[in-house]
């Protein structure tokens, strides 16, 4: 087997290779001197159930090779969905890479990283050289597993892996071709909201604030002061008028201050009276991100505030701020 | 190297193997005769980028086995979201996998499945053996990639994987503590459906529609014929008097008809009105996909869909019929 052909597009191939989806790993041992190393690694893979095998390769240039080829035992970590950031700093050189991490000692006196969706502790099995890298076959020794959302990278960077379900490729029926089902992102998103907003509707009620008094005064919440024309960004979607009678019903009980420009900013009865409602429909969220599952619900959000960005490209200067 | 202890436990092995997300693969081949094969695999990853080298593992119990220790070609293709019932057909055994499937001509004529994230076009380097399974490494003869959003095996089934954004796990930045910003979940449902339901307005309009009547329309699309009840629960999130009023003016108009019941349903003008509005509304849902891209915008729906079953176990009733 040769090189690849001159004309062989490396940087093509290593894009091509991005289209498979991965999960990210951490690979952890000790050096000679009994130093912890670690590496993020995504060329992870089962190999065999009886006996149990895993691989996973380095690259010939990486400093940590002669570390690997000498180790009798590794553990690879599979990681979270919240565990990005430990991915990162494994993945750089040169930092230390353990500080302020807590460890446990694993077989062999490997340390094991916490919070991760799975964990193998392995003795290395077999090593093979193939082209650039090495491949490190080891048996599993020991392995435990928590029920958490992964961690994916695909094409060059993380991403969210959602449940897929049998229902989202079957064909809808309605009786009416074409209708307004749940195939129907509008109706999706009108049916979420509503039915979320119902849920949140008694809380108005003891607070004695109709639905666009609670949009205004949510809006106030996102920017200490808001011109006119942020406002009307906000609440998008609501008429003038109602957004008018809003206002006013929002000033006169003394929620809202509005100055000579039409800017408008929370008053401090209005901030508690916010600040109620907020701890009060957060607590309805929580109940229901339970139901959907952590990872379900960051990716649920993800996608909101992209959609939201592609039905207004300038909504993020209300946010950045 | 032994057997797994005795007290190994296999399934919870399996499982904790399975927290490592996949792409899904379908490899091909041509047996000794000519006949082309074809297999679904999740062990496939990269090994070397120069020479570009890939793997996949093989059970040793696999029927087509012997073939792929033969095989002097194969190809991996890399499975698009699109393709689950694909990936469905090549892992199951015994049937003509690839009847109907249409396929070009590869190197050393393998055959190539269309539609796919990527194909490796590979010719065997090595084959180790590795425990229960076959290890095949193959060089990359010719690669082509899509830009498309892949299949995800997950935890033992199938995952959308969509991106993630820096933004996902930022710290948000708000003036009032614990505001309704881009991390609540209600916010970003009640933005979302407000900004995309401004894009429908103007189709409203057209049609002398309020919101509320155009939601009640929507919502008799799903069902020939509905219950008063079923109204309620497919309007949930809007008062009795705003639903009555849009009743009202939906039947004085001779678009809907009530029964002695309170059960209502389209009339043939107002099927023809809503007819009008889902072909105008799917117009502005497809620019939006075009926008978020096919992969974000299934997976969306289906987090949305689960979101309303999660606030409404029973939803599904009215929508199964």
């Amino acid at each position: 087997m040769s090189e690849a052909a001159p004309q062989f597009d490396a940087a093509g191939f290593r894009k091509a290779l991005g289209s498979f989806a991965t999960g990210v790993t951490i690979i952890t041992s000790r050096d000679g001197a009994g130093a912890p190393v670690g590496l993020t690694v995504n060329s992870f893979n089962s190999v065999s159930l009886s006996p149990p095998l895993v691989l996973w390769s380095l690259a010939e240039t990486s400093n940590s090779l002669s570390i690997f080829r000498a180790a009798t035992h590794w553990a690879v970590h599979v990681l979270a969905t919240d565990q990005e950031a430990l991915s990162g700093r494994f993945a750089r050189r040169g930092e230390d890479k353990f500080a302020g991490v807590e460890v446990e000692a694993g077989v062999g006196d490997v340390p094991l990283l916490r919070g991760c969706s799975a964990r193998f502790q392995c003795r290395t099995a077999f090593q093979y050289q193939g082209g650039d890298h090495v491949i490190f076959v080891g048996e599993v020794l020991a392995f435990d597993r928590a029920e958490t959302a992964p961690l994916v990278f695909h094409a060059g960077r993380y991403a969210h892996a959602t449940r897929r379900e049998a229902s989202d490729s079957a064909p809808r029926n309605a009786w009416l071709e074409g209708s307004f089902n749940e195939g129907f992102l509008g109706y999706l998103l009108g049916r979420g909201h509503l039915q979320f907003f119902a849920r949140v509707r008694p809380l108005l009620a003891e607070e004695k604030l109709s639905d666009e008094e609670f949009y205004l005064l949510s809006t106030l919440t996102l920017k200490q002061r808001l011109e006119n024309d942020e406002i009307e960004k906000g609440l998008q979607g609501i008429s003038d008028e109602s957004r008018g009678a809003a206002l006013d019903a929002l000033h006169s009980r003394g929620l809202v201050q509005v100055d000579a420009t039409g800017a408008c900013q929370l008053t401090p009865t209005g901030s508690a009276c916010a600040l109620r409602l907020i701890s009060a429909a957060k607590a309805v969220e929580s109940q229901i991100i339970d139901q959907l599952g952590a990872g379900e619900a960051a990716a649920l959000k993800s996608l909101l505030n992209r959609l939201i960005h592609v039905l207004d490209p300038k909504v993020e200067a209300l946010w950045s701020e």
